[in-house]
Formats: structure tokens, C-alpha cells, sequence
């Protein structure tokens, strides 16, 4: 059973040290749909783009069997855009520009047959419109989220809302830390469980991710490397590809067991591994499945030790 | 067979965010002698105190089978003493004094069966010091060092030589990044590899510690995770803790290989968890075989995932 993913669908003028792209397909919910699509078949993407956009740029997402009929072209405006700079800290962009457009007026209306759907992702958007598209929904098994520190610190009560109706929370290691209001991470994990998901992502960049997950009452903990890359050109999405990994891992398997969801965020780690090795999402564009099998079992070596005999 | 360890010996007075406490012992010395007792007997200690340093507050260490015979007793002076504070990030300590009295003349000889030791830990101090010590030895089987930005800025002629000269480094991030001149850690540890140690491991606090080390032309990357503590009392001493279990549990098993390399780095990561929960050493005193061996099961557990059937 596939899995909607509702956010930005933009274009990113881009810089780093190994370089300056412009106009390079980015946004959330594209990076998000790229990566799950390895895992899950019929992807339902919905987003907005504008006059400028030319929809045969999401070809590539088509042949991966995404759905982008309900991608809405709004004659009125352009494309989301967003310039960036990264400096020798990758793990932070700096915003030089950003220009909403016809994101600013974004209202995602799921039609019948997406609102049958199991699994729901909101990428970062206003979290009243989360809310209005998880009201939407027709008895999912879970729906997921990501936020930023703009709606933390902007529209604090609203997002609480939302959290507090969502299931599974992806979110930085500075964004958990501002939403809990608590600096040690264990501690704002267990705060954000009471808000409302069991299932909390705390992604923490080139230092990886950890999950704190309560299901059926037994509290766990589970961290996740970063694979230590000789090149990182791209880091913009690396965040939206994890949340791909993981979560179309996740309706792949169509459970929140223990396993799974250790299993989902090497996944998670793969794909955002993958996504900083190039601009956009060139990376995943010549990726096969076994790429995607050989980097899995990279990471199991990566962290692979035994329990000695004391 | 047994490890020699020369460094400080140190008064601390710390403030952190869960209280403030005066004359706490440490010292790199101390830190690293308590946790890699654990693993290895007859662990010998070289340094100085000064004539305000009381021998029976390392009872304890002798208790545990450490060698404190070495240790001299400057009474010109007093014991070095450090003043440090940690604000909400936990991962970096600010100085407010450093006192280095009997230290600043610390000049370490090593006895004839010291010198005949397979194995030492240079921890950090000047690294003419260090190079004058790994000199003294008797065909050691393998040397390891730590140290620190100052020498990095300051000696840094003085520090490759010594680093030439050596087995094993241990350093923190930044460190390494200012060693190699390189932000990219990977290249950084290859970079630093070239200076001349074979096993290279990036501490990184909280986020745990990544190992790269070249035996017999392989190379290869192994990455520890931290474990999430909800309460961390006093992070001083963690890098040396780490060292301690690192160091102590290669010494006991007397090979480099990928296998022990990977334990060793599970034991230094147990040895620091402890290390963080109370001020100074006084984890390390109450803690037992059964705490560490239990520790270890935890680390696993932390990281365990199996692979998918895809």
C-alpha cells in the first residue's frame, strides 16, 4: 500500500564549496518522493508548481511510478524558489533568497482515492495546512510529519495541534531541542512522545539520526550512523530523502515493529547518504536497487562489532 | 601485559548546568588510569603533584591495581588546578583558569622495567615532552597520544614529529580538522594517517567517535555512537575515559586487529557513558565488572538492525 506525501515542489539556486547550480528540482515533497519511490510502488505526490515549471522535469519521477497527477500548475505565479549558500559547515545553510510564489497560496485538497490511502507524509509546510490535509484523511494507519523552527517559534499553539494528531515526527536535533524546550535529547524526545507521536526522528546531519519509539508500551532507543563520505557536494533534501528511506521502508513493510523501524532508518540514512553526493536529485536519478542493497550492507560494516569474551 | 600512561595529574573546580563543585580530582592521567584498570592489570601511572596533594586520594587506582609508584611529589609547588564551567552545551567547556604549578616542570622519566613495557598512552601534554618519553621506551609494540589545539597552534613542528613517531592518535574533531587542515573528516583521517599513525579515532562527544585505521594495506571505517544519557553530571575526563577503555582493552588482547579495533572502540565509548554520569572519578569508583559488561550489551542493542529481505 503506497503513501502521500504533501509539500514543496521547488527550485533551488545552490551553492558550495564544490559549486553554484541554479534552478536545480528541489523541494521537500520531491526529494521525499524520489527516495520512497525505491521502496514502495505508487507514490502519490501533492504539491503546486507555477508557470514556469515544465512537467516533463518530473518525468524522471514518473518512469520511478510516482503519481504527480495531482501536482497542481498555478498559472497565476512561478515556482517556489529558494536560494542557499552552504560554507565549509555543510551540516548548515545559510538562506540568501526565498521566494514562496505559488507556494504562498498553496491549499492541498486530497482527492477520494488518495484519502483511502494507508500512510501520510507532511513535509515542512504551515502546520495548518497539516492539519487540514490529516483531517482529510480516511482512517490511515499512520501519518508522519517534519516542521522547522519558523512554525516552532511562529505558530507554536497550531503546530502543538498538529504534533499532537500525527504519529510518526521527523525533526532536527536543534528543532526538537527548540520544541521541547530542553536540551538533552533523550529527555526532549520523551517530552515530544507526550505530545503526541510514538514514533520520534531526531536527525542530527553528518552525525546520523536517532529514534526513540514507544509501541505497545516498551520505550527504545536506536541510533543511526552517518557514513563518513570523501565528497559531499549537495546537502539540500538530505533530510526529506531520510524521511523517504524511512518511511516508504516503513509502508513497504506495513508495520512499526522494532525491526522495522531499526531497519527503516538505515534506509532513511541510505538515501540521505546518496542524496549529498550530488546536486538536487541527480543522485538518485541513476540509482538501482542494488546501489541501494551494496550501501545498506556498507552501513551494517560500518557499525558491525562483537561482544567479547570479558 | 600492561600499559604506561604519562600525563596530568589535576585539581578540578567545575560548574556545570546540574551543579559546581571545588578540588574535584582528574587530570588526563587519572581519567585514563581509572577506566583502563577495568581491562588491563597493573596499569602504571607517571605524573606530578605538588605538596598540597594528599597520595591516598589515589587509593582508590591502587586499589584497582594501578602502579602510582611514579607518580612524584613536587614540593616546590602546588598541584596543577583547572577551572572550568559548561554552559547548556555539554560538548564544549569553557576555562575560566588554568594553574599549571608543578606541571609547567613536569620532565618524566621512565625506571628500566616502565621502559620495557609494551605498550603507551602519551596523553596530552607538550609534545617535546611526548617525544622525549616514547623515545625512552624499549621496542614498544605500540604507541598511542592524544592532544590538544594549543599544541596544534603552537608546536605544530614539534607535534608532527612526535605524531610521526606514533602508533595510534587520538584527537578531537576540531583537533583534527586543524591538524589536517582539511574539513572533510575522512580525508582529514587520511591526511593524519600519512602523518604517520596507522590508527587514527575522531572523538566527537555526544556523537560518538569514528575509527579509521590502515593494518596491512586495508583501510577501513568503523563508526561508535554515543548512547543517549537523560542526565550527564560532568563531562571532564570523557576523551581520556575513552582512551582508558580504548586503549586498555587493545592492550589486553595484544593485537590491532579490525575485531579488537572495533571492540576496543565499544569499551573507550562504555568507559566515557560512565565517565559523564558523576563529577571527576567518582563513577569510575563505584562501578564493577558486571556494570561495564552490561554497558557493552546496551552499546549493541543501540545500534543493532538486521537486513532486509528487499
Amino acid at each position: 500500500m503506497s503513501i502521500v506525501v504533501v509539500g514543496s515542489i521547488a527550485f533551488d539556486d545552490l551553492e558550495t564549496p564544490t559549486g553554484k547550480r541554479e534552478r536545480v528540482l528541489g523541494g521537500a515533497a520531491t526529494h521525499f518522493a524520489a527516495a520512497s519511490s525505491f521502496f514502495v510502488e505508487g507514490v502519490k505526490m501533492v504539491g503546486v508548481v507555477g508557470h514556469d515549471f515544465a512537467m516533463n522535469d518530473l518525468d524522471f519521477l514518473k518512469e520511478r511510478d510516482v503519481d504527480v497527477s495531482q501536482v497542481q500548475i498555478n498559472k497565476d505565479g512561478r515556482t517556489f524558489h529558494w536560494k542557499g549558500r552552504y560554507g565549509n559547515d555543510l551540516n548548515e545553510a545559510q538562506t540568501l533568497d526565498t521566494q514562496l510564489n505559488v507556494f504562498a497560496t498553496f491549499c492541498p485538497e486530497l482527492t477520494e482515492d488518495f484519502q483511502k490511502l494507508p500512510y501520510l507524509f507532511l513535509a515542512n509546510i504551515d502546520p495548518v495546512l497539516q492539519r487540514n490535509v490529516l483531517q482529510q484523511m480516511d482512517k490511515p494507519k499512520w501519518i508522519a510529519c517534519d516542521t522547522m523552527n519558523f512554525w516552532i517559534e511562529g505558530k507554536r499553539d497550531e503546530l502543538l495541534k498538529t504534533i499532537e494528531a500525527v504519529d510518526i515526527l521527523l525533526i532536527n536535533e536543534t528543532e526538537a531541542r527548540l520544541l521541547s524546550r530542553e536540551r538533552n535529547l533523550v529527555k526532549a524526545a520523551a517530552i515530544i512522545q507526550d505530545m503526541g507521536p510514538s514514533v520520534v526522528v531526531i536527525k542530527r546531519g553528518e552525525y546520523g539520526a536517532l529514534l526513540f519509539s514507544c509501541q505497545e508500551s516498551v520505550q527504545e532507543t536506536f541510533s543511526a550512523p552517518a557514513l563518513p563520505l570523501s565528497s559531499v557536494i549537495d546537502p539540500t533534501g538530505a533530510g526529506d530523502s531520510f524521511a523517504g528511506g524511512f518511511l516508504g521502508y516503513l509502508a513497504r513493510v506495513g508495520t512499526l515493529d522494532s525491526k522495522s523501524l531499526r531497519q527503516a532508518m538505515i534506509c532513511g540514512s541510505v538515501m540521505a547518504s546518496f542524496n549529498v553526493e550530488a546536486f538536487g536529485c541527480e543522485r538518485m536519478q541513476q540509482l538501482n536497487w542494488a546501489d541501494i542493497a551494496n550501501r545498506y550492507r556498507q552501513f551494517q560494516q560500518l557499525i558491525h562489532f562483537e561482544i567479547p569474551n570479558f
